[in-house]
Formats: C-alpha cells, sequence, structure tokens
C-alpha cells in the first residue's frame, strides 16, 4: 500500500529532563494524539526504548498503521543531528554516546531523525509558526535557560560538528555573573533566563530596599519570573527595572548576533515571553541602539505563535518533513 | 569561439578608498598581470569606469580577449552581494547606491560579481588558500580595521539583506572603549585591530610610567603595531602586555562566533598577524577559556595563506568561479 506523503504523519517526541512528551503530528500542524512517559525512570536506555514502544505503538494502530507515518522527529538535550545521537547529556539518565536515532528507527521500524531541543523549536517555527517563509531567521527560547536555533539560507545552521548555535552560553558581560552550572562569568543564559531574572530580582531587592518592592513581602523560595511579572503589572518599580534591566542585556546580545548573520528576525519563546512588553520594550531599544546603522530598523522582533505546550512535539515532528 | 572553463582566467578588484588594485588570476591562484588606478581621484563613477576600462582592456587583449576571461569579481567596502552594489560607503567618493556590477558587466562585456572586501577575502581563503576544503570557518581580518568572512555550509553567510558578518562591530567589552567612526561602546574593532592595539599602547604608557617601556621614547604618532611588536621583540614588558590584553579580547569574542557557527577553522588574516605568537597565544587561551566544555580544543585557529598583498585581488577574482 502506498500513501501519498501530504496525507502522511509526524511523530514528534520531546525528549526532558523528566518527562518525554510525544505526538502525532499532520502537515498543518494539528496534534492528533499526544501521550507522555517518564523519562527518568528509564535508566536503562533499552527499558526507555520499551517504554516509548508501548506507549506509541497503539496509537500508530489507530492511525492506520506504519505506512501513515512519514518518520519520527525527536528534540533532546545534547541532540547532535549529523549522527542522530545524544551526547553526554548532563541532565538525561543515560550516560555517553546514545545513538538514539538509529535505535529509535530500529525500534519502530521507521525513519527517525534527531536534534537538541532548540534546534527543532526553530524548525517548527520555520514549518508552522511565526516563521513560515522565511529563509534567516534566529529563535531564542527564554526559558529556565537560553536555547537558540539558527536558521541561514533555510536551514538550521549545525556547524562542522552538530553542535552550533549555543548562543545561551555567549559571553554578554564578561567578568559578570557566574553561571550556575558551567562556571562561565557572564554569559547571555545567566541573565536572560527565567534563573537569570530571578537572580536580578533577588540581587536588586538587597541592593534597594528603600524601594519597597513588593518582591519584599515574599521569601526568595517563592521569588520566580512569575511573580516579579504580577508585581510589575501592579506599578512596583523594582519588578519593572529588574525587566529593563534584563532587556537591556538580552538586547545587546541580539544586536551581536544580528551583525554575525543578519537575519529577517529574531523569534523569541519560552516563559518569560509571558512578561510581553516589559521585557520586549528595552531589548528592542537597546539592540537598535547597539547595532551599526545598515542594520538598524530592519529586523523583526517577534514572538513565537507556537502554543508553548506543543511547541516541542511540532519543533520534533518537523524534523520528519525533511527526511526523504 | 568557445573556449573551456578549465582554461579561463578571472579578472580580480579591489576597491580601496585611496586606489584601486586588479589582476588576472588562473584557477590555481597565480596572478599573471596586475595594475592600479586610483580610486579617490575619481569623484564621477563614470570616470572611474573609464580609467578601470582604459587600464585593464589592453591586458584583456593580451591573453587572448574576452573569450578567456570568465568573469570579473570587484571587493568594495559596503559591497553587497545580492544586488551587486556598493551601498553608501562612507570612504569611497561615490555617494548614495551604486550599482557597480552591473555597470561594470556593462562597460567590459564581462560577467561580474560583487561583495565586500571581506567576505572576497573568505571566498579567496577557501579558493586558493587556508581554507581550502572547508565548509565551516570564520575569516578574521586584523588591519586598520576588523573585518569578517563567514562560510557556513560550504556557502558566505550574507544574511537577508547581505550585509552579514560584520563581527567587528560585535559589542565584546560592553561600556568600552569608543569607536573612532561608529560611537560604539566596546565593539571588537576598537580593541583588536591595529589602530586598537595602538590605543591600547598609549593606555598602558599613560597608566604604567614605572614599567619604564621602549615605546616611552617614541612620539604617540610614531607609535603603530608594528613598533609595539618590534619592542616586544627586544623584551618590552610592556608592548607584550599591550598584546596580551589584545589577545585576551579577541579570545573572549572568537569563543562567542564559535558558539554561534560551530567552525571548523578560525583563519586570521593582516597587519597584526605579523605580531605572530605574542597576539595568537594570549588569543588561543582565552578562546578556549570561555568556551562550553563540547566546543573545547577542536577548533583551529590558523594564519592565512594568502599573501597579503595578493589577499584582495585573489578574493575578488574567485567570486568568478561561482558564476555560471
Amino acid at each position: 500500500m502506498s500513501v501519498p506523503v501530504s496525507q502522511k504523519l509526524a511523530i514528534g517526541i520531546d525528549i526532558g529532563g523528566t518527562n518525554s512528551v510525544f505526538g502525532i503530528v499532520d502537515h498543518r500542524g494539528v496534534i492528533t494524539y499526544r501521550g507522555a512517559i517518564s523519562t527518568k525512570k528509564y535508566t536503562d536506555i533499552n527499558e526507555y526504548l520499551d517504554a516509548l514502544y508501548d506507549a506509541i505503538a497503539p496509537i500508530i494502530e489507530q492511525v492506520g498503521g506504519r505506512d501513515y507515518i512519514h518518520g519520527i522527529g525527536i528534540g533532546a538535550p545534547n541532540g547532535n543531528y549529523y549522527n542522530g545521537s545524544i551526547e553526554y547529556a548532563p541532565n538525561l539518565p543515560w550516560k555517553g554516546f546514545i545513538p538514539l536515532a538509529e535505535l529509535v528507527q530500529k525500534r519502530f521500524g521507521i525513519s527517525a531523525a534527531l536534534t537538541n531541543d532548540a534546534n527543532a523549536a526553530a524548525v517548527g517555527e520555520m514549518t508552522y509558526g511565526a516563521a513560515i517563509g522565511m529563509k534567516d531567521f534566529i529563535m531564542i527560547t527564554l526559558g529556565t535557560g537560553v536555547g537558540s536555533g539558527i536558521v541561514i539560507d533555510g536551514k538550521v545552521v549545525y556547524g562542522h560538528d552538530g553542535f552550533a548555535g549555543e548562543l545561551g552560553h555567549t559571553i554578554t558581560i564578561p567578568g559578570g555573573r557566574k553561571h550556575w552550572s558551567t562556571g562561565a562569568e557572564g554569559s547571555l543564559e545567566t541573565y536572560a533566563s527565567a534563573t537569570g531574572v530571578r537572580l536580578t530580582a533577588l540581587e536588586f531587592l538587597a541592593k534597594y530596599p528603600e524601594k519597597n518592592s513588593l518582591l519584599a513581602h515574599y521569601s526568595p523560595e517563592e521569588i520566580d519570573s512569575r511573580l516579579i511579572y504580577d508585581c510589575a503589572i501592579q506599578g512596583d518599580i523594582l519588578a519593572k527595572e529588574v525587566f529593563e534591566y534584563t532587556g537591556k542585556i538580552l538586547g545587546l546580545a541580539l544586536a551581536n548576533f544580528v551583525m554575525f548573520s543578519s537575519p529577517e528576525a529574531i523569534v523569541l519563546f519560552g516563559g518569560l515571553m509571558k512578561s510581553g512588553d516589559y521585557i520586549l520594550n528595552p531589548t528592542k531599544e537597546h539592540m537598535e541602539k547597539h547595532l551599526l546603522p545598515i542594520f538598524q530598523n530592519k529586523v523583526k522582533i517577534i514572538k513565537s505563535e507556537l502554543n508553548e505546550s506543543d511547541a516541542a512535539i511540532l519543533g520534533a515532528s518537523a524534523l520528519v518533513w525533511e527526511l526523504k
């Protein structure tokens, strides 16, 4: 039986440190079936593959069988597109080098492709989201950390070894805030992630008690980027300054990225985007300020159009349409 | 008469603010004829084209006529590869938008392509120099200014508008040294160019008189990167520290570039490279220091293999081989 590609479906799997979520996706980016299994429960990769197969196989049957599935796309931390492997991911239970695309392909009898989660998000945005039709853009994920996927001339940039696009780890403020995990000083992630925003708030609270911030009524454990946003909405000066400071540094970093690859747009995604204009306005202002005149007022900063809870599955599934 | 492409020649023209140099180049990168005309003398672009034609036409005749020329490649400041135009180049006599590739093509009856001088250098390095066979590298020119050409997956990165690759203007030290022309604070060019190295030496001389530098015997006008190198060779501590400081900042910038596009190598070119290990050693050390572990000890820093006086012609000529 030969099913036309236009009628085929893609499976998207997003592997996180705690859970793995998956879905069956059509060409327009509609997710028809969803599911999830634990990641951290399976310290043996073969047991993980068994659990994944047990969860997904019945859904494949339900849509008509393997002939209706064009492929399986996987987004994973430290995922290398070139060899389809997860390489030394610190937050996953499987250590070392895991040729996951190959293992999945064998287990399911379906072609599989793998990349890191941030690159998958960029492919998702290009296939179903805000970057449809764009050939040059940079996707930045502002979540617990700062991830990135770079698209140049219609293709994700993987570099000579498959690891390109670690913009969250570029040094924006030399000698600045020390990264909790890498130890680097002043990398973008230490300021422009939800984690970084929280640290900025704690710093500002200690430094400016006279501003009587609403945030002072909460314990350090309670303070997160969501609460800072809630306080900013209520007019809290210090909370607003936290976002201005974040946008100032993010804008500087974006200017540097623009002068590298001159993208049409920067697509921002992730939890911090809920803070809306509090972070977007200073980001735009400071990006423009640091750009050479030939780049000014040209580059759009736009919000992702992917639903946050679906984005990881959509991004992973979008890899499939590039499979032959 | 149909001449096989393998026997054809390329014309390379490099347009500088003062002079334009040109040469006829074969497939192996051997320059057979050379010449130059003034750039700044011709404030009218048509007079410039006439002068260029008068200088080059006799050489074309000498190699057998137009049939033996595959095309004309032009490197120019603010050159845009996409439309073959020079756009608002501050240091050239012609203002505004100059569709030079088209004008040259019409005047000579030969296909022409144009890009900026730094991108041309990258193409030259890939075609005839240290980057033969490389698909992912970044070329950085450390001359009076800092230029760059980025190659990803075998192609020069031009970005959505043709202006990608302005790495000399990325902000490496926020709030740092003010750029003499753009006004930006802390861009790479203010430190890692010959101009920047001279400024660092002047700063260090004022700041550390107790170091009794040999450079103190010269007037500020006499101090340039060549003299600083000469003093370093003689064991001058302050002169060596100038290069260490430069390498520290250049290394940091290179680390950021590597985490963007993960190149196989960084090719360094230009006058400052004469300072050899005085600048290369600290550059390598600090690049490695700022890289994420997955990028460490992977990226080569190599010197250009193009003869400096020929590089501009070779780079411009190399554009021709990509013409159909």
